[in-house]
């Protein structure tokens, strides 16, 4: 029987070396699904939050979002975009944080919860516990229609993503961004962000599975680059803005499959501390997109330089950065937005630790220590 | 003149070797007169945090903090404090990533920012930009009574640390703790929290500086222990609650000075990513305090242990931990209750970092691409 299964696993895996390049290359197709009948005619359409969203959505004057792991990267993104779009303050907290105090619910909050496999033991407890504290509901973004998590909150909204076998989550985390941003918008929409900006928006989400599909193509250059950073036992991620929590994710892929030790870090804290770390042993990786922030981060990047650090920038097409020669590189992908750009910069992430992993040669799929649902405490 | 100031930089440091390690020495002395005048007979005294205090304080019904690297720990556990004691939501963010997004402000929200230095380049930003936003006021814990930071702040609770030189902070953050302690305590005065425990707060934060003298006698067990990390590359710090900051704040020495890649995370996070680093090679450092979460840490230590990992736990004396042979170490500390067990806790992690600094042989006072105040962005 375990030959078979081993074949039944091939079959899965097509052509695939592993579960989780498979899940990197599915998303395109699994954002679409996630965004398929909920957007048309550049507008979110009605009623795809369930019925009891109508009386509920119009009330939330604040939004607690509680989370694990990769789902809590989400979330961080969407506390940038609830803030900056819909105009509503926005907490965040890791759910074996968020259970264990005492919280303090401002009036009119909704609870958001965020788990893929629905069954991530802190992350049920948090929102148990949040019942028992008198939100004005709970909110779920799960990927398994039966979980306890579905079952137990006021609205749902379904992540497609399909089964997610590898442990590193990658599809996951892209379609739960993109139903977190259908979210956001329409609690922007609900406080007052216009119907031009807001059809913007959505135009900028229906091209998401293009751009992530482009980033794809990526993989052939990710994979060269991968063998820079084989040897490295230290990688840092910095990032601004709504792509820190990608520089989040990319560390927290990298550490997981390749145990390279990578930590994230907001580009504005690199003075502060980590970069005593910084010399020729400790590569650092940023995502330098397009918008207001990027002359900030310009300014971070050359300090990595001065101290001997190889710099790798992942850097939106416009942007305009000189070359890094032996000392680093700079990859150019067609980001977008602020609202698509954090699931767009993260695939070639994902690639990177996936390369790493495999020139290392550790079980991709399986690594050591860790398990697909954190299903106890 | 080279010469001569080194012979007055001896002066100054009189006995120790290191500015860091006076400094370290100071810190009962510095928290005593933090706490100087401001409280007495089971009380916060009156008008402490000056006249305009007593029309503002009242009305806050949210409070926001935004600091930097070790300022930002202190903020954190202040988070924590703020709504387990005084009922007020907080939140809190560092500053180079709140002065750049669009922050949305809850109503009657006090505005607190936290520097050493008061000249802080993000911080000073944030606080401007949050003058226009429209807080009820701004709060300023500070170290420099001339600084750009108190003179542009409503109202000021400066803490007594004295010139801290080393660029490594330490008595500044326990004094930022202490003088957190006291606005917190006097915001839960003002919401409701009975007289009784207030007392018994106050009286907490009247033996802190007993407390922390007696984790300084931990000095020759600790020295004896950072031989153990000389070599090492890695660390892994865990906490929970109160005791997370305080994980932050250990891995931010150990990194600034010894350049060992340091990094904290929540304890209930490790089985999320981090736990696939733990091997032989990756020491772990945790702080159990005698709470509520002990046994929680428990678990996480046993995953620890099972996977190889050399494990390091300074523990309440009040806490039953089995030691742990060869694979690592437990240390007893006289925390006391959450209000000052973080400020105790700190004490052996900076004599940690100091001695393994020492060790190997960097330049602890002043280390590699850092500056003691990060005055431009």
């Amino acid at each position: 029987t375990h030959q078979s299964e081993l074949s039944a696993d091939a079959v899965e895996r097509g052509e695939y070396r592993h579960y989780m390049l498979k899940e990197i290359f599915e998303q395109p197709r699994a954002i679409a699904e996630t965004l398929e009948g909920r957007i048309a005619g550049h507008r979110i359409l009605p009623n795809i939050f369930g019925v009891g969203a109508l009386e509920l959505l119009p009330r939330v004057r604040h939004v607690q979002i509680v989370a694990c792991g990769t789902s809590y990267h989400a979330g961080l993104v969407a506390k940038y975009w609830l803030e900056a779009l819909a105009g509503l303050p926005c907490s965040i907290e890791v759910a074996s944080e968020y259970r264990y105090r005492k919280v303090v619910v401002p009036r009119d909050s909704l609870f958001v919860a965020i788990s893929q496999s629905g069954e991530t033991a802190d992350t049920l407890a948090a929102l148990r516990e949040g019942k028992r504290l008198g939100y004005l509901g709970s909110f779920a973004i799960c990927n398994v229609p039966e979980s306890s998590l579905v079952r137990e909150s006021d609205l749902v909204l379904m992540t497609r993503a399909g089964p997610e076998i590898g442990v590193a989550s990658t599809k996951a985390f892209t379609t739960q961004l993109s139903a977190l941003a259908l979210l956001v918008l329409e609690l922007a929409r609900l406080n007052g962000l216009d119907a031009d900006r807001c059809a913007r928006f959505v135009d900028d989400l229906e091209s998401l599975p293009r751009r992530v599909a482009a980033a794809l193509e990526l993989e052939p250059a990710i994979a060269t680059l991968a063998e820079r950073f084989v040897a490295k036992h230290h990688t840092l991620f910095l990032g601004r803005g709504v792509n820190f929590p990608v520089a989040l994710e990319g560390a927290l892929k990298l550490k997981e499959i390749s145990y390279i030790h990578a930590e994230a870090y907001p580009a504005g804290e690199l003075k502060h501390g980590p970069l005593a770390l910084v010399d020729e042993d400790m590569p650092v990786i940023t995502v330098a997109p397009n918008n207001a922030l990027l002359e900030k981060l310009k300014s971070n990047i050359e300090e990595v330089r001065a101290r001997g650090g190889e710099l790798f920038v992942f850097a939106d097409t416009s942007v305009e950065i000189p070359a890094n020669g032996e000392r680093g590189a700079v990859i150019k992908v067609d980001a977008g937005s602020d609202l698509i750009a954090p699931a767009v910069f993260t695939v070639p992430l994902q690639l990177l630790a996936y390369h790493v992993a495999v020139l290392r040669g550790t079980d991709v799929d399986q690594p050591r220590n860790l398990a697909k649902s954190v299903t106890v405490e």
